[in-house]
Formats: C-alpha cells, sequence, structure tokens
C-alpha cells in the first residue's frame, strides 16, 4: 500500500560494517513537489545544509539516504561529498541535481566513505522498484531496534491517496526535532505551501514532543514528497480535502513518533507525559518536557519507583511558576499526589509503572491548557548502547 | 584542625532505614553570623522556606541537619515538622529557636517520622563535643560513597583562623545550586554583609559550577557559620584580609564541590570540561554545561570513547551562537578536532579517557572569555542507584 508512482531500492555499502543494508533511495516517477524540516542545532551536518538550500525550489524527485555515517563535521570535504552522492544518484537516475535529496544518519565527524558509497550508487538506481519502503525502513536504521514504517489510506474527492512514511530514531531524541530522520510521501497533489504548512503542523505535534536523552542531532530531517499520481486537484489550505490530508499526515506522524519512543535507546517503557491546567499550551508543554528529561524520574520509572517527588522537583525547575500546594499527580490510574502532598499510594502506583506503556497527568490547577509529551524510562541498556556506539 | 568554638555530635534515630547516623547537630559556643544560599527550584522543601526566612537576621547558633527524609513536598506538615526540629533542638541547648537552621535531605515526598527524630535531639544536645566534624560529613550522606570534608588554615593579621566545611553531594546536582547540602564554618570575624557576599562569590565559582545529571533539588542549601573566636578585628569588605579569607573560602568551597563531582551517582571518572575563547564569560558557561549535562557525551566518556562530534552537537544546541568552522577540541593532551574537523586522532584520545580524570578544553575562537564546570561520565551504576533508590 506505498503511494502510487514511488519505486524503492537499497544497498549494502559496508558504509560503517559490511553485511548489512545501508544506502537506500526513493524515486518519483514524476517530479514531486516536497517540503522539509530541519534541525535547530547550530551544528548542522552537510546533508542538512544541502537539503535546506535545495528545498526552497519545493520541487523534488529523489532522496537518497545512508546509515552509518552522519556526514556532520566533516567540513568542506562533506559538502563535497553530499553533493556528489546527489550527483551521482541524478546521473544514474537521468535526472537534475538539483531534484535530488540527500539524507544521513550515524556517527559523526568521520569523513564519508566515499569509494564505497559511490561504487553502489548505480546498482541503486537500477534495482528500483526491486525493494520495498520496509527495506528502506530497515536500511535507515542505527541503534532502533526495529524498523519504522506507517502507511495509511485517505479518501480525497472522488479518488483514494496513501500518506506512508518511515523514520528511524533511538537516541539524541529531543525536539526540535525528534526523528533523525523522517521520509514521507504521498501521491496526492497538494500546493507547496500548503504542503510545507501541512507538514510543520504535524511535526510540532509529533516528532517535536518527543524526548529520550535531551540531546539534538546535527542531522534531524522531515522531508515529504507529494507527486500528485492519484490526479486530484491540488488541494490549498482553502480546500475541503486539506483537513483529511492533514488530519491523516497527524495520524501517521503521530504514529512514527510513538514508534521512536518505544524504540529510545534501552527503553523498556513508553511513557506519555500530560501537564494539564496550564495558562498556555506552551507553559504546559515546557513543565511537561523538564519531567520527561529528568533523569531521576526516567530511571525511577524504569525501577517502577512511583517517585513522585522526582517530578515535583523537575516541575519546579521548568521555569513554569508553578504553585507547589495546588498541583495533583496521577501515575496510570493512581492519584499519588493531591494539592503537591502524598496521598500514601505510592505501593499501588508502583504496581501501575510494571507495565510497558506508562500514562502520567499532572494538572497544575492553574490554567485550561494542556500538552503531552512522550519519552520513555532511562535503563542501564542506555549506557551500554551509548558508551560502546563507536566500537 | 576545626574552628574554634564549633561543637559536633551525631545520632542514629532509623529516619529511612536502621543502623546508621542520620542526624547531626552543629553548635556554636557563642552566637555566629551567618550567610546561607539556597536551591533556586521553586519547588522548595520545608526546611529551606523556614532558613530562609531566618537568615534574614544573619545570626545563628546551631544547624540541625537530617538525611533519609527531605521534608519536602510535605506541605504544611512539613513545614511544623522542620519548626518542631529548630524548637526540640533550641530546648536542648537553652537558645532560641530563630538561632537554630534545619536542613533535610533524603527521599521527596514523605512524611519525616517525627517520632523517632524527636527522641533523639536531647542525645544530640548532649553529646556535643563527643563527636567530630567526619562524623557530621557521615551522618548527611545519602548516596554518597564517601564523607566530603574540607578544612583550611588562614592568616588574618597576626592570628590564625580556620574555614571548614562538610557537603553532600551525588545526586540531583545541577547549579543553582550544586551541593544538596553544604555546611561551612569558620572562627573568623567576619561583618554580616560581607560573609553573605563572600559565600555567593565562591558558591558561584564552585557549586554553581558542577553538573552531574541535570537536576536540581528541592533542598539545595548552603550556609556558613561565622563566630569570630580568633578574635580578629571583623572583616568588611575593605578590610587587607577579606582577599584572604574569601581566597580561602574559595578552595575549600572548590575542593568540595571537586569532591561531588568525582563522587556523582554511579561516576567513575572526574571531568572537567573548559570553555574557551567565548564572547563571555556567560556564554563560555553555557556552551560547557551543554556539553557536561549531554548523555550522550557523558556516556561515551565512560566507554573512552573520544567521540567528539557529540561535542560539537551540544555545543550546537546550547544556545551560544559557536561558528562549527573555527572550533578546537581537546580531549586530555590530545587535539582531536580543528577547525571543526577531524584530526585522525580519536584512538589516542581514547587512551586518554582511560584515566580517572578527564580534562576537555573547547576552544570557540571567537572572544576572549572561559569557562570551567566540573562533571562526571555517566554509567550503568547511575541507573542502578537511582532506579533502585527508595527500595
Amino acid at each position: 500500500m506505498t503511494p502510487k508512482g514511488f519505486l524503492f531500492s537499497t544497498a549494502e555499502a559496508a558504509i560503517k560494517k559490511p553485511g548489512r543494508k545501508d544506502l537506500a533511495l526513493i524515486y518519483s516517477r514524476v517530479e514531486a513537489k516536497i517540503a522539509g524540516t530541519f534541525t535547530t542545532n547550530r551544528v548542522k551536518a552537510a546533508p542538512v545544509r544541502l537539503d535546506m538550500r535545495r528545498i526552497r525550489s519545493a520541487a523534488g524527485q529523489a532522496i537518497i539516504v545512508n546509515s552509518g555515517n552522519a556526514n556532520a563535521c566533516t567540513g568542506r570535504q562533506g559538502m563535497k561529498d553530499a553533493g556528489e552522492m546527489t550527483v551521482l544518484a541524478a546521473r544514474a537516475l537521468k535526472i537534475k541535481p538539483s531534484s535530488v535529496y540527500v539524507c544521513s544518519t550515524g556517527v559523526i565527524g568521520a569523513p564519508m566513505p566515499m569509494d564505497r558509497i559511490r561504487l553502489k550508487i548505480p546498482e541503486l538506481a537500477e534495482n528500483l522498484g526491486r525493494h520495498s519502503l520496509d527495506d528502506v525502513a530497515q536500511a535507515i536504521m542505527t541503534t532502533d531496534t526495529f524498523p519504522k514504517i506507517v502507511q495509511r489510506r485517505v479518501r480525497i474527492g472522488k479518488r483514494t491517496g496513501v500518506i506512508a512514511g518511515v523514520c528511524k530514531g533511538a537516541g539524541m531524541i529531543w525536539p526540535n526535532m525528534a526523528t533523525m530522520l523522517c521520509l514521507l510521501m504521498t501521491d496526492i497533489a497538494v500546493n507547496r505551501k500548503t504542503l510545507q504548512k501541512a507538514l510543520l503542523n504535524s511535526v510540532n505535534r509529533s516528532f517535536n514532543r518527543i524526548t529520550i536523552d535531551g540531546d539534538r542531532s546535527t542531522n534531524d530531517t522531515a522531508l515529504l514528497m507529494a507527486n500528485g499520481m492519484i490526479g486530484n486537484r491540488e488541494i490549498t489550505e482553502k480546500s475541503g480535502a486539506y483537513k483529511d490530508f492533514s488530519k491523516m499526515l497527524d495520524e501517521v506522524t503521530y504514529e512514527l513518533s510513538k514508534m521512536i519512543a518505544s524504540d529510545g535507546e534501552g527503553a523498556s517503557k513508553l511513557v506519555e507525559i500530560e501537564v494539564r491546567g496550564a495558562r498556555s499550551e506552551e507553559a504546559a508543554e515546557r513543565a511537561a518536557f523538564s519531567v520527561a528529561n529528568s533523569s531521576l524520574v526516567k530511571t525511577a520509572l524504569y525501577g517502577n519507583d512511583a517517585n513522585w517527588g522526582r517530578i515535583m522537583a523537575a516541575l519546579g525547575y521548568s521555569g513554569v511558576p508553578i504553585r507547589e500546594e495546588k498541583i495533583d499527580i496521577r501515575i496510570g490510574k493512581v492519584k499519588v499526589a493531591s494539592k503537591g502532598v502524598s496521598n500514601g499510594r505510592d505501593k499501588e502506583a508502583g504496581e501501575a509503572l510494571k507495565n510497558k506503556k506508562i500514562q502520567i497527568v499532572i494538572d497544575l490547577n492553574s490554567g485550561k491548557k494542556s500538552a503531552k509529551v512522550l519519552t520513555c524510562d532511562l535503563t542501564e541498556e542506555y549506557i551500554k548502547v551509548n558508551a560502546d556506539y563507536r566500537t
């Protein structure tokens, strides 16, 4: 159920180590509209800088993507290498280099093994259509433990379109952005400004509300290609279909976000933190992130310890003007604290923490706004994965 | 070599569990000047709130301190309990309750076991002088693996004074403040305003520049008592002796800070991160903290992986307007990156990471200001300590 007119291929280029798919190509039979959003980190990887320039045209036909090496902190050579990847792909596909986008994920600060990548690009172009979007999802994994793919049908007038996306996450997950890479595609025709707007809105409600470890990557990228191959009338913000399209895009990105959060490096639990009763959505989000980023909260969740005092402490340093004596905290279905003090139900709540999916609801009782963020627990496995990442 | 006129005692009150000293009393034979600085967390423990009120008088004669329970998030009962601890100590010592300060550290959100504490306070007063400052350092430990005590002589005119301090740290360490508790005392006479100023200056250059896990406590407190028992003329900011006094206070607090950083929960290494070449000291400090708080950097240090790309990424999201292509990074004595790109010396630097003390120097090459912060690596042990803290 991939969107019409998109072809995929993958290859093994031994970028970090041999024996796995680490290079992929996404190609649309016709030139597509393309929207993108990128890391806010001031240190931006070469492919991010290249794509940020190209996206101004809002047009594109292919994305070449690799795992194993982030092509970040690689100076001028890195920019040359990113450019060369698109030139070689364009040549093999017989399209203009400016229609090709490039994404990289993996180790920072190491030169790209261009000799090995160069060899594989013609093969990628030849094999287009022989591989699936699932293969692409596999090829972009780094420390992810499972491939992340979501596909949804959406009715646009009398036609049916598809929105599909793959992403990879795992570590270095914090807004803005949360995904290291998310590649979305649809066969629905969407106006260029509308496409960019819809992407930003969806990303703000999904990937930008995940946190794993508070780190933000140099490579975060979300791209959305719309090739219009179902032949609908181009959707604009005023179209009736805009709502359906953007709602489905929200769903696709939120589902992908949940996959990322539940696959946080070493994570054993998916945790949703909701802050209610805030004066503004911004304050709610800020308070929720403060809790979600607290190493002490996350280790307590891992240890099935309903240590709500650590939640209070994280709210206290969030920068949001909270009133301790007004705060209610619920862990799972157990209200552990009311008006800032214990209900003596910590043991019961500790039992609730044994679930794989945990919901924490914090009511500041100071307003009407709320926000949810997704995170995971912090485990010994996180340390292991990250201490040994390059070895 | 404790300062003149200070007496100490400790007791076992089974606050968290039996079989260890968890209650201590510090008493000055004469009323002292006292200065204090407290957590910036909006959720402040009851003893912090009480001390903040009392410190306005700048006078005090005793400090009662317990570990095992933080008396935080305990509502009105918590305030009553903190007050009662000072009233009972004052009664036993035959001084006014307003001359007694109280500090607590330990579990948040649990009521104080006042029945057990109440019983032990008369014993504490009776035993004054039978125990040492080392015993106090022991009694205030929570997850600390060793007691932290520093004592230094300082020449004031023709007399010799002593500045001594104990502290406890371990987890939840981030400015402002870094210490959960730091109790300082001196027998040198210092004017009240001068005492407060000297304490703030020292704390800003020491405890406020440590980070273990980015969390800030509800209980952080530093108190400094000066009883003037060496009989010097009271030091003011204009005294020649002010410089000697404050320099020695800096040394005492910095030494205590290093002990805290090297005893971060689960830490295997003490890490000093220095940022140079910044436009302002504030920018240097902010950039250094961004690196010091990065879980990815800290796990790489633990794994002896000179993954300087993670350092670059943390600089990139620090909020400081850095220029990637200007940055030099040194790990130990090995310059791993120059002008933002690799020097191909990561393996060599990985060897340097096997030391127990690591220095990382980052030159932004954008100005003349610098700042140092202290931190530690992030290990599986941190997770274990914090996942099981209450069990």
